[in-house]
């Protein structure tokens, strides 16, 4: 292959550059987010038509091929993290699902004719999209000696650093807020054997203490602010592209919470750009729910004719102090680590950031369910702000559309207990003629 | 292709042939199971090596491919149902799973040096195994022309019956015992759109609708009495020996709860060695738990060095009236529908059914996870019985052992809060040092 093995970190703001491998410290002295940078040749160099091969020929994985076929990140390899060794790689077969035609249900709820797909990445080990992220992180973690990564999450993120860290052989420690969690939550990182630490503060504090031990290079981080951990996120571009035979969508929606995954999707829009493999990036839509939508907001205050004032956008930003309440949860963050990355991406793919109410994003969940596709409420908030995409005009007829679908419906049984309640009856009898009558056969 | 378009149904105790796509009542009048037949040619009639290029081709979905190529059991859809056309399949992806080699700790839990895979059918549209059955029996309903299907579960099989039913735009009953179960048991049904019926009678009450309004004709039943549900299931023994170059593997490991996904892996390689795939099948072990294992007490009794006495087994088998208690709830089954045709295949591959014990099988999932693999309490069962099966001599050094992993752990977020409660540890404080110090970094 011919893209070279350099990668770095370097600065968004202050272009101040540090070696990838070395580095535990996730924010530059002056305050800005590292982007992880690869020395890939210029684009005239890339030998675009023997990588689309290699990379078709690795969409097949049989006994004794390598970690490169089994794993839709790492398929990509080359692109994703070209400095790890295949043999560096830890990965638990992330990105190995199935790409869904969306059903009728939500194509006529959607309101107009669209190639549109849904990217079902809850189907991965884990259960959502971090799988992509967390490959890559944990991979570098190991390559780097770290004995100790962790993270504050409830979530998704705690999961996967407990499932690749348990796969890598790394310990790994979940910091939580004592008395506001559930055995639920509990559940992924208890299974793969993380350390769980119970403190009496709330979130904002288990993230301090994350962080301050990241700063002292006591711990390698597996939150958000690690760009290590959201590079993998592109492999959903590299995905569907390849999918479409190496056609890019026109248009990728996306729901934002910290807004790495959004935004890793659009430098991996960029990365096909600028080294040949397509001509034109698509339209990146982030979507927030009503209740924490900080980038929607000023993304609105903006806009004109569907584009923000990239000048102004990025003055009329504010984190939300207070945010409210939604079945999105894993979306619920009124100061998202990588809204300046969002912004950039918006701003270079000509997209948007729109708002779902919290009716729509139910509604999606439900009308995806007759589908057949059992989604979490915040595929359903990218599924809702597709449809306001389509009544505004940001996205036309007949477009071919890509929604990431970020975790399992399983995930959030509370949906449809709470909006599925109509369909439950209960009879006074066991009688089979009479319920025979009460279903109507 | 050379395979023909026949299909029927036959009675395994008198032979009686009904056909396919006209039956709605699933036992023979004197009592017995149908199997499901195809009239496949003769082996030396079939064009082995064509078909696997075949199946081989279609391991690749891309845009504009048909619903051969997006389906891990629809790629060998002549051998699951070649009566179906292809326009008439209604898939959800089912099948497009990574494929674990077992993990370090799993490997030395199980004790020896195993050639040892796990194959993840968790990871599918509805996170169990049951979607791969689920995917025929509904496409041949809608091709009957079926109004609506019916079930009573409270897990993998409603939440099956509801997505598959949605997808084909018919009406999906689920019957329920009032009062036993739980929101998260609901979610699934109700997120597709599934009519919940809850009576005020216990499973088997709820179990008896079901079946009488099959024989009636007034439903088609989605429980595992109807053959057709588990055709599908012989897909796991198609992918596994597709991915090792068409070579059967030496053993395959599965749990048993009513008995239809072990018999149909059973007839899947029958079926490969019929039609001249492979010279020889696997041998198939079944696993049970200690709470309901009526299977394994009749095979201990009559068998010897391994291999049960096939006429003495069937002797000795009992229904058991009561059942015991396991975090393994999906296979506590005291009178599996299929016991015969689970004999049937243990027999013909002179395999066994074990018993896994509470302590081990829940041990497995904590083992396995350690692995970043988060398992069912049933895929717990496969492996205890697995180690079980080595220590007894029953499988050996170096061969090669496929493990049915039957659904993702996220359904049984009990077992790890239950025995992972050793890695909690709470805090007094929030200052990050003292935090380091319980942490140990």
């Amino acid at each position: 292959m011919d893209i070279t093995e350099k990668s770095w970190l370097e600065c968004m703001h202050c272009s101040n550059v540090v070696p990838l491998y070395e580095t535990r410290k996730f924010r530059c002295h002056c305050g800005g987010l590292y982007d992880v940078c690869h020395s890939f040749p210029k684009q005239n160099k890339v030998n675009v038509l023997l990588m689309t091969e290699f990379f078709d020929s690795r969409q097949i994985y049989n006994y004794g091929d390598s970690i490169l076929f089994s794993s839709g990140v790492w398929r990509f390899h080359e692109l994703i993290m070209p400095s790890l060794h295949e043999k560096e790689i830890i990965s638990l077969g992330e990105g190995i699902i199935p790409f869904w035609p969306a059903g009728n249900n939500i194509r006529k709820w959607i309101g107009t004719d669209l190639d549109l797909w849904i990217l079902p990445e809850g189907l991965t080990p884990t259960g959502s999209f971090k799988d992509f992220g967390g490959t890559v992180a944990i991979s570098v973690a190991k390559k780097m000696g770290v004995k100790t990564v962790a993270c504050a999450s409830t979530g998704d993120t705690s999961a996967m650093a407990a499932a690749y860290a348990a796969k890598a052989g790394i310990k790994c420690v979940v910091v939580l807020p004592k008395g506001r969690i559930t055995d639920v939550q509990l559940a992924q990182p208890l299974a793969h054997g993380a350390e769980v630490i119970l403190i009496p503060g709330n979130f904002d504090k288990c993230m301090n203490v994350v962080l301050e031990l990241a700063e002292a290079g006591r711990i390698f981080p597996i939150n958000s602010i690690n760009p290590t951990r959201i590079e993998g996120h592109q492999a959903s571009v590299f995905l569907a592209t390849q999918f479409f035979g190496w056609q890019m969508p026109d248009v990728f929606v996306v729901p934002v919470g910290n807004g790495s995954n959004s935004s890793s999707i659009g430098k991996g829009m960029r990365l096909l750009r600028d080294l040949g493999f397509v001509k034109n990036i698509g339209k990146l839509i982030g979507v927030q729910s009503e209740a924490a939508n900080p980038l929607a907001r000023s993304w609105e205050l903006t806009q004109d004719e569907g584009v923000a004032h990239q000048g102004r956008w990025k003055e009329t930003y504010r984190a939300l102090d207070e945010i409210g309440e939604t079945t999105a949860t894993a979306a619920l963050i009124g100061n998202p680590v990588s809204w300046e990355k969002v912004m950039r991406e918006i701003n270079e793919s000509r997209g948007a950031v729109l708002t779902a109410s919290e009716k729509e994003l139910n509604e999606a969940v439900m009308v995806a369910g007759k589908d057949g596709h059992f989604v979490c409420p915040q595929t359903g908030m990218a599924l809702a702000g597709l449809r306001q995409a389509v009544e505004r005009g940001f996205v036309k007829k007949g477009q071919r559309v890509v929604v990431i679908s970020t975790a399992t419906g399983l995930k959030f049984p509370n949906v449809p207990a709470q909006y599925g309640k109509h369909l439950i009856k209960e009879t006074k009898t066991c009688e089979t003629e009479e319920i025979a009558q009460i279903i109507g056969v």
